[in-house]
C-alpha cells in the first residue's frame, strides 16, 4: 500500500477503505508518512469530502491512535459534554454538577484555553487549591464516590488527531466537515464516557458560521458515534451573542456558582439546562421534558450547588468560594469601560472580545504561557441592549494596567451599533440524535 | 504575507497576485516555505486551477528562480524544440539538423532518461566520442559557427520547478494543467531561445490521454509563452503508437540518421517534417507550406544529414558512424521475440515497451545508474499489422542475457490482439499558435 495511491484515490473522488485510512493514521502517526502527502490528502478530503463510512473509520483509527481512558471501573452510566467552542463558555462548568447531582456519571477531562477560547482546567484552577492532576484511580474513585470529577488530560488520548491538526491548522484545511467531526469526535470516544452530548455552537462566535453548517456537522458526529457503540446527542445553540456576562477564569466560575444559585443569565441557563436534559435522558431514559424538569429542579433546591462544593473539596479546592467570592484572587486593576456611541447594539463579535481578554492576562498566545486567573472582562451591556454615548459597556479586569489602552480598542471593535432594535434571536436552533 | 493566506485563496477559487506567486516560488525555492504547505497548495491548484494570468506569472518567477540562459551571443534567431515526453521519441535528433542546416540556430539544452523515457543527452553520449558538456562559451560558439548544438543541462535552470515537480510527483498533484505547462515552459523560457515549438504527445503512451486536454495543455503553453516575449507554437500528436520503430539510445540514433537519409518510418518522418516546418516559419517568417517543403528540401539533399555530420564532429564524436552503424557499441546479445497470437494489433502501450527496454539496460530506474548504450529493442510489427503466431514482434538488444525473459514479459503486456484491422489514427491532431 502507498500513500501517493491513497491521495490519488481521494482527490478522484473514490471511497477508502478501513485498511487504506488506517494505514494513512497509523504511517502518519509513527512518522512514516510525511507532512506533505497528509497536506494534499486533507485538501484533497477539503474538495472531495468523506462517506460516513470513511469519517467513522477515519475517527476510530484517530481514536485508537493513542491512549483510551477506561472508564469500565465506574459504577453507573458514564455521561460526557463537548462544546465546539466558544469565547466565555462555562456550560461544562454549570451542566456538570447539574447531571451529577440527577444521578449522572460525569468523568470528564478538559483541556486548556488557547487563542481567544479559555479552557475549563484553566477555569478550574483558578480556585484556590483546586487540583486538575488526578491519577487515574483518583479520578474513577471520585466519580464513584461523588458521580463528578473533572481532571486535565492525561496520557495522550489521539496523538493521531493532534497531529493532524496542526497539520490542517497551517495548510487551510481545516475547513472540512469530515476532518472536523472526526477530530472532535477521536477525542471524544478515546475519553471512554457511554454517552456524550456535543453543543455545536454556530454563528459569527463559532467555528461554524451557519445553521446549516452546524446541522451538517452535528449529524457527522452523531453518525460516528453512533458507529462507534455510543449514545450522542448534539444541540445546535447560538454563539452569534456571548454565553452570559463573563469572560475570564475566576470571572466565569463566579458566573457558574451565580448559574447553579439560579442567578445567573436567563440565556446561559436555558443552554445549561438544555444541555443538562439531554445529558440526562441518556442516563435516566426519561422523556426530554421530564428531563429538563430534573435538572431544573436540581438548581431549585441547591443539589447542583452542593455538587460543586462537594467536587470542588474533592479536588482540594477551597468550596468557600461558592458562597463568598473575595476567596479568588484578586485583580490589581479595574476599568470601566464606557461606549463612544449611541444606539442599539446590533451585533457583538465573541472572537474580538476573546482577544481583548486574553490581552487583559486572561489567556494565552501560546502554549505553557502563564495566564492570569483574575483577569477578564464582565459585559454589562449585550447585543440587543439600547445604550447611549458614556454608558458603561464592561468591566475589565486585569494585573496589567497597561494593557487596558490596547483590549479596549480589541473590544470596541466587537460591537456593531445600530438605529433598530434588532430582532431577537433563537437561542436554540435543533437537537440531533 | 503568510502562505497560508495564498493557499486559502486558492482553496476558496480566489485569483492570486504577481506579489503572492512570487512569494511562493521564492520562499519555496529557498526552503522558507515547507512542503507540506506547497503540497497542499498544489491540491489546491488541481481543483481551482489557475488563470492565464496566473499561470504565466507562476512560470515567469520559476523560470527567474535559477540560471537563465544568455542567447544574446548567438547571431540569427533562436528556435528551441520541446516534446512532453515519449517512448522512442527521437525527433529532436531529425529536427534540429534538418532546422540548422535551413539556416536556424539551434542552441539546445537537453536532459538524460529517467523511467520508461529516455534523453535526447544519453543517446547523443552512444556516439563514440561525443561530448554533451561545453562550456557556454564553446556553446555559443558552435551555434554561431554551424548553427546547431545540443548539450546537456549545465547551471540550474529552474531549480523551483524541480523541487516543485519532485513533490508534486509524491503528491497526486502531477495532473494540473497549470502545472504542467508552468513546469514546461519555465525551463523554456529559461533556456533563452526566442522561439518555441513544443510537440505535445497526445494518448495512451503520452502524459495527456486525449485530444482534448492536450489541446488545452497547449493552448497554456502557447498563452505562456506569449506573455514572456516569446514566439510558441504547439503541434499536437499521437502517441497512441509508439513514434519510429526502435527504442533505446544507439538504436534511436540509427533511426534518426536513416530517417535524415530519406529511409525513415514515415509517421515518423512526417512528425519532424512538420515540426522543422513549423520552427522554419518562425525563423524565416514565411508560411507554413513553404516551410515544410524546405525542410524536405534540406532531407532530399543530404543538407540535414550533413548538419548532423559537422555537430558530431564539432562536439568530439565520431561522424563515421553516420556511414557505418557498427561503429556504434554492439550488443552483446540479440534475441528475436516472436509474437504468441494471432491477429491484428489493436493497441501498443508505449509506456511497457519503455520499461522493457530499460529492463534490458536502455534506460535508468534511478538517477546516476549506468545505462548501456547499445540495450534497447526494434519493432517489426506495430499497431495495425498483421501478425500471425510465430512471426517475429521485435528484436532485443541487451548486455545482459538474464533480462530477456522479464523484458519479454513486460513486452508481451503491451500488446492487444483484435480480429479486424484497427482504424488508422490521425497523425498529427492540431496546431496551436
Amino acid at each position: 500500500m502507498r500513500m501517493y495511491d491513497i491521495i490519488h484515490k481521494k482527490r478522484n473522488g473514490g471511497e477508502l477503505s478501513e485498511e487504506e485510512i488506517r494505514f494513512f493514521i497509523e504511517g502518519y502517526t509513527e512518522g512514516e508518512i510525511p507532512d506533505y502527502q497528509a497536506a494534499a490528502f486533507c485538501m484533497a478530503v477539503y474538495f472531495q469530502g468523506m462517506t460516513a463510512k470513511e469519517t467513522s473509520e477515519l475517527t476510530l483509527a484517530m481514536a485508537e491512535s493513542g491512549d483510551q481512558i477506561n472508564l469500565g471501573g465506574v459504577d453507573g452510566f458514564t455521561v460526557d459534554k463537548h462544546s465546539t467552542g466558544g469565547v466565555g463558555d462555562k456550560t461544562s462548568l454549570i451542566v456538570a454538577p447539574i447531571v451529577a447531582s440527577c444521578g449522572g456519571k460525569v468523568a470528564k477531562m478538559s483541556g486548556r484555553g488557547l487563542g481567544h477560547t479559555g479552557g475549563t482546567v484553566d477555569k478550574l484552577e483558578s480556585i484556590p487549591g483546586f487540583r486538575t492532576e488526578l491519577n487515574p484511580d483518583e479520578f474513577i474513585k471520585q466519580v464513584n464516590d461523588i458521580g463528578l470529577c473533572i481532571v486535565g488530560q492525561t496520557g495522550e488520548l489521539a496523538p493521531a488527531d493532534k497531529k493532524l491538526y496542526a497539520l490542517r491548522d497551517v495548510t487551510a484545511t481545516v475547513e472540512s466537515i469530515s476532518l472536523i467531526a472526526s477530530s472532535i469526535m477521536s477525542k471524544k470516544l478515546a475519553a471512554g464516557s457511554n454517552g456524550i452530548v456535543l453543543d455545536v455552537k454556530t454563528g459569527s462566535g463559532a467555528f461554524m458560521k451557519t445553521a446549516e453548517e452546524s446541522e451538517k456537522l452535528a449529524k457527522e458526529m452523531v453518525s460516528i458515534g453512533r458507529s462507534a457503540g455510543r449514545s450522542v446527542t448534539a444541540v445546535i445553540t447560538n454563539m452569534d451573542i456571548p454565553l452570559g456576562d463573563s469572560v475570564g477564569n475566576s470571572l466565569e466560575v463566579i458566573e457558574a456558582i451565580k448559574t447553579l444559585k439560579g442567578e445567573g443569565e436567563s440565556e446561559l441557563t436555558e443552554v445549561c439546562l438544555t444541555l443538562a436534559a439531554q445529558m440526562l435522558c441518556m442516563v435516566t431514559g426519561e422523556d426530554e421534558k421530564t428531563c429538563f424538569s430534573m435538572a431544573k429542579g436540581a438548581i431549585d433546591d441547591g443539589s447542583a450547588l452542593n455538587k460543586l462544593r462537594e467536587m470542588i473539596s474533592a479536588q482540594g479546592g477551597n468550596a468557600g468560594v461558592v458562597d463568598d467570592y473575595s476567596l479568588f484572587k484578586q485583580p490589581k486593576y479595574t476599568a470601566e469601560i464606557f461606549s463612544e456611541c449611541d444606539g442599539y447594539i446590533e451585533h457583538t463579535d465573541a472572537e474580538k472580545i476573546g482577544i481583548a481578554s486574553v490581552i487583559l492576562g486572561a489567556g494565552r498566545e501560546k502554549k505553557g504561557d502563564p495566564i492570569d486567573p483574575s483577569a477578564g472582562i464582565v459585559l454589562k451591556k449585550k447585543t440587543g441592549d439600547r445604550v447611549e454615548k458614556g454608558d458603561t459597556l464592561a468591566v475589565f479586569y486585569t494585573d496589567d494596567e497597561s494593557k487596558i489602552e490596547e483590549a479596549k480598542q480589541e473590544f470596541f471593535d466587537a460591537f456593531t451599533f445600530g438605529s433598530e432594535k434588532p430582532q431577537p434571536q433563537k437561542l436554540i436552533y435543533k437537537i440531533i440524535k
